[in-house]
């Protein structure tokens, strides 16, 4: 058989559909609450933020939601992504499991993010809203969203968290060239940045913090919605195009994954991969299908957190999600993977992970790292920080292929590139970064804040 | 019809062998002299520093040279890379124009200059070579032929501009991710080096002393060679990859173009593009075909510099090259497209613009980034400082045909992304930067040092 490298799909093969993964769960999620009364929220409760498209998306049971066209079109730039097989890390892994991965990192912005930015982009367009706010940790998700509101024409207000914004210029700056406006993080533009800065003038910020302030902003202004960049439904929703595209291409690779692997903060990315293969798991086709999930030590959500009712952001602002949580007030180590830096995890694979669906892993930083310098010496990408520890669990398990002699297929999910994370990587070759883990009573502390259910 | 966005081979479309303009020229080549004798060189004095497989390209005028498959296998990491149609462009501009651009910064580095480092890698490892020195600016050349010598096992040494290896940290840290070993230039490793630094233990370093620092190292070390990243023939020949790419994708696209673009510095990069374009020009059938290289005003090599014969360095220690060049000694201003800073220019593109085969324009700064803003605000792509010096002609030519209501199809080269040059456009967008041009008398004093002929 010829030996292939990449499989490609055509523009005309870019899926005209999302996939829903609420129309063949086993159970049906639990309700989203609302903070005050406990009871469910409604869509009311939501249209000062969302638009009622995104609104219906996160609760629908429709099995395939319609990709709109103008979607669709944006979409082609950089869409279908290609899945490559990975023979030189096979073979300097000496290993018989046959490795692939779908990359994302050739997004203009270089991540999977757009993803769901244009699509939400495009729906608050459409709804007449010409200005949205959103908050940033190291910068992948506002500048996803400038882009997307370069394209659509909206302004993008960013909230930084401000010791990224003063740290890691370069995704700021990439906000601004498509015309996005990104301020650090606590700012004067809010009062409740202006309530931090009179505590404390040097506040580093935070991600809660930022949430907070981007609420707000869009809760003021008429014209201004908020943007979420992973956990809730509808982005899952916009990303299981990169499943949908890489079912087609293992077809074409004329094999399926044994175990499908990917990296979790929000949980976004690897949920966009998995949902439309769990699917053939849940009907019973492919009962032995693996999904590993992968977080870093220093977040451990799904492999230590209970699965619980909690807040989206620390300053207990949002609706109460049901999932995995370390607590909101959970602040994580400084780790270089700053996408996976969340105390909760998207409330889909929180529910699919207590089915006994999913499975979780934890790694160190140190390993991901050394696997990502392997990755780049082999098949020449330099990976972000966040998808290394994906890389991280892909090596092992073909490892342990190699041990058994078992030939299994792996499908690695690769969120981007990491030419804009390269001071991560100095600190790595340079022997400054460190592993993180918590002791039990540490993160016991965070968690007595779980917020009471009425 | 259908509208399409995008153009795409599979890898087997790869093309399997380079276009070797040599064999097409009306006038061959002016031969390349020894500095000394002021004779044409041979292969002997080129072979301490280069395999004889790439002397031998050097020279050739076979039409069609071999790409050796273990090239083209590391081609299939990113090759064939894609072909657009920038309709939204197109569409803000309000031009009949049909603009195409090809674009190569979705290659592992982010630009076209892997495309002959992993074949210069090729040829040293099979001549027995494991260490290969080279010299870069900005760091575009070193981190690709890093990530090529991580591919090959081959270790590389790379002499960097000491000021763009302090100002510019994100290029070496790829280089060194990849295993490459970057040192600021001049250092003490050589003798070159320490000589400057007893002189001045600050120099901020120039790209003619790494030159001398990588060709010293490689003399004086029997297992290594030195390689270069433009100018060369061979050099050029590999990257004819894109041009014949192109191609075939025009003709999917069911078109022809009426003028090609492309930013020059060295020129292999647009020379790649444009070379298997010209032989239809110079064979008849595309007479009209126009071909612009885009230099910036700080540098116009072609657009005000003599066609003689010069060094390729600026401490005359290489043969002298047939080409047009500022003069050895000729110091460009710092503007942020540091690919394009060099005081020569190709001799086979000096060549055909001497024959009036090619067109060449001059670009200021300031207007090239307000072209590369309009165009990551329209197609998405931030793109690298070098590559909006093009984005700028196009955007030119496009409003032409807008004026005169012809609808001509303009291909645009495009080099690579902006990732890694966000610094450039934080200095932009904060009205920092400077538009750059000299006084005739300027340009006058720097050619008085031009070699004479003996």
């Amino acid at each position: 058989m010829e030996k292939r490298t990449k499989f490609l799909l055509d523009e005309k093969d870019i899926p005209t559909k999302w996939y829903n993964i609420q129309a063949d769960l086993p159970q049906p999620l639990p309700p989203v609450l609302h903070p005050g009364t406990g009871k469910p929220i409604t869509p009311d409760d939501l249209a000062p933020l969302f638009p009622m498209e995104l609104i219906k998306q996160e609760v629908s049971t429709e099995r395939w939601i319609e990709i709109p066209e103008e979607v669709r079109d944006i979409y082609r730039l950089w869409r279908p992504t290609t899945l490559f097989r990975a023979h030189r890390l096979e073979k300097a892994l000496g290993t018989p499991a046959k490795i692939f991965y779908k990359y994302e990192g050739t997004s203009p912005p270089g991540s999977h993010k757009p993803n769901t930015a244009v699509a939400q982009a495009y729906y608050n367009k459409k709804e007449g809203i010409n200005r949205i706010t959103t908050e940033t940790g190291a910068g992948q998700w506002g500048s996803a969203l400038s882009f997307a509101g370069a394209l659509f024409d909206i302004e993008i207000k960013v909230y930084m968290v401000a010791i990224s914004y003063h740290q890691k210029p370069y995704r700021r700056i990439m906000m601004e060239t498509w015309g996005g406006k990104c301020v650090p993080s606590p700012s004067p533009d809010t009062n409740a940045g202006r309530a931090m800065l009179a505590k404390d003038p040097n506040c580093p910020g935070s991600l809660g913090l930022a949430i907070s302030e981007a609420v707000e902003d869009a809760a003021t202004h008429d014209d201004t919605h908020y943007s979420l960049g992973s956990v809730l439904n509808h982005v899952l929703l916009h990303q299981t195009i990169i499943g949908l595209e890489t079912k087609k291409q293992m077809e074409m690779a004329g094999t399926y994954p044994d175990i499908i692997i990917g990296c979790v903060g929000g949980g976004s990315n690897f949920a966009g991969m998995f949902l439309p293969f769990i699917k053939d798991k849940i009907d019973g086709t492919k009962p032995d299908l693996r999904i590993i999930n992968v977080e870093p030590t220093s977040c451990p959500t799904l492999t230590r957190g209970p699965y619980a009712y909690d807040f989206g952001d620390e300053a207990g602002l949002t609706p109460l999600l049901k999932m995995n949580t370390l607590g909101h007030a959970f602040i994580p180590a400084p780790v270089h993977a700053g996408g996976l830096r969340y105390h909760g995890m998207a409330p889909i694979i929180s529910h699919l992970h207590n089915l006994g669906l999913v499975e979780a892993r934890a790694e160190h930083q140190l390993a991901t790292f050394k696997a990502g310098i392997d990755f780049a010496r082999t098949e020449g990408i330099i990976s972000a920080p966040e998808t290394n520890h994906a890389i991280k669990t892909t090596i092992d398990e073909a490892l342990k292929c190699k041990e058994t002699g078992e030939s299994k297929t792996i499908l690695l999910t690769h969120s981007g590139h990491g030419h804009v994370d390269m001071a991560a990587y100095e600190a790595y070759l340079a022997g400054k970064l460190k592993d993180h883990s918590y002791p039990k009573e540490k993160i016991d502390e965070a968690l007595k804040d779980l917020p009471k259910i009425k």
